[in-house]
């Protein structure tokens, strides 16, 4: 097994690399002045299996991929498994109105035309696997992301809306807190209101879970609304952390005490690796 | 038939509806705060033959004309014919270094999983087009671009280097003047010497071709070495105007007299449409 990453991957392949006790390749990625990108492999793949790891996210990163694959496939590798951290468009994973793309099978069918297995952490929904094919597999930072959040010591863990409870009842589960979810309508893409669900929160510690957080628009105004209602402490959790539009500012302006994510996506609480998880997944199999 | 337009492609989708006197179908895309594109098919395009246009630079629309080839497959169109007016990648047209991938063949693999047939107009090399599989065709501007410089009154046509002698010579024979190449040294991405070739342009008016003009380098030194010969006019004449990097400004100082491109991309110049030529091959087919 020979481990590569791409420019949205580099930490976790070696991270993986190191885990796997396997080489970590080398490749050459640059961006022309027309925003076009280069893809060098700089070591020789014929006949090896190669992990490639890189995030689908921005769309640039996404094409950083395809062309990486397809270059692998293009000199000779053996099998390719493309470990896509955070896998974009995964929240298109059905026709919602009529016309519209399931983009989450798209996406999925253009990375299996070039690599063999699959492997993405947390998921949106784990129902677009299929997608791939069938050697495709999710694995979850649940529980690296409740060892990091033990030291805050948290009563209770809640889910932004009851369609997120699964992760936060699997969080809660590590973490040995209850677990409960707030109520949430979508009144535009950052606009949200929160319906103040009666919450015994007074005096505690909770943590906010969600598969990611985008603008945090979300999640700044469950904040507000549990502080209102007297909780000590309110900290999110995410495996994602997108953080666009200035999302860790609103978040910090909600008075939010702490914000944890993986590293699927560099950002600056990127605090959790999510190495080990797929090192598990990818010796179990 | 059936004509949809991408956000790079809407102007020319339109002008081979108009040709073909078929209708335009109509798709919604959007961009999410996180940069993801959203499509949606406004119309049924259920056993209908579709003519899908967009061009595929910069990433961002590579990527929404996969997603929406892929939403036209899955909405069950008999056949998709993807125009692509300016193929980008079409320069990494082989493996020029060891490791290196073959960019174009990826891409129109891409493109190959969703779309039948494939139609660019003046790639950089005719030879990618295979990569496709077989239904792929090309078409040329170069027509198109002479019926505008008539006006002009070219007295002698130059190619960049060489390598585009190809094109030039094709310019030539529809402006009847004769033609002849300049010699270039790429010494980085932007910066070029051109050799001093001694070309009798003393008073005349030259239209220097090339496929695609990026950041302009090596059209404004040529303008600057042919002025010093004596060129009483000095035009560029491209089929793709992708004018980065403060292209425009660059050729204005260097002291052109005009620049010409085509519709394939948007730009302040692009006063050549090319949907003649595409209705054309697709009414011929």
């Amino acid at each position: 097994m020979w481990v590569l990453g791409g420019t949205a991957g580099g930490a976790i392949a070696q991270g993986v690399a190191e885990g796997l006790k396997a080489p970590l390749g080398r490749v050459e990625v640059k961006t022309f002045p027309d925003g076009e990108i280069y893809v060098r492999l700089l070591d020789d793949v014929k006949d090896r299996d190669v992990v490639y790891v890189q995030s689908s996210w921005p769309n640039d990163k996404l094409v950083e991929m395809l062309l990486t694959l397809a270059a692998l496939r293009e000199h000779g590798a053996r099998s390719i498994t493309a470990v896509v951290p955070y896998l974009a468009y995964a929240r298109q994973d059905r026709v919602f109105q009529s016309g519209e793309g399931t983009s989450a099978a798209a996406v999925l069918k253009l990375i299996a035309q070039f690599a063999d297995r699959f492997v993405t952490v947390d998921p949106h929904k784990e129902h677009v696997l299929p997608f791939f094919g069938t050697r495709a597999l999710d694995v979850s930072a649940i529980r690296l992301i409740a060892d990091h959040l033990v030291e805050v010591g948290p009563d209770l863990v809640l889910a932004p809306d009851k369609g997120a409870l699964d992760r936060a009842e699997a969080l809660a589960r590590e973490l040995g807190t209850p677990v409960d979810h707030l109520e949430k309508t979508r009144l535009s893409g950052t606009e949200v209101r929160m319906a103040p669900k009666a919450l015994d929160v007074a005096g505690k510690v909770v943590v906010i879970v969600d598969d990611m957080i985008s603008t945090g628009g979300t999640i700044a105004t469950a904040v507000k609304e549990l502080k209102r209602q007297g909780a000590a402490k309110v900290v999110a959790a995410c495996t994602h952390g997108l953080f666009v539009g200035g999302a860790l500012d609103r978040l910090a302006q909600a008075g939010i005490d702490g914000v944890v994510a993986t590293d699927t996506l560099a950002n600056p609480v990127a605090k959790v690796a999510v190495a080990p998880a797929i090192v598990d997944a990818l010796a179990r199999r």
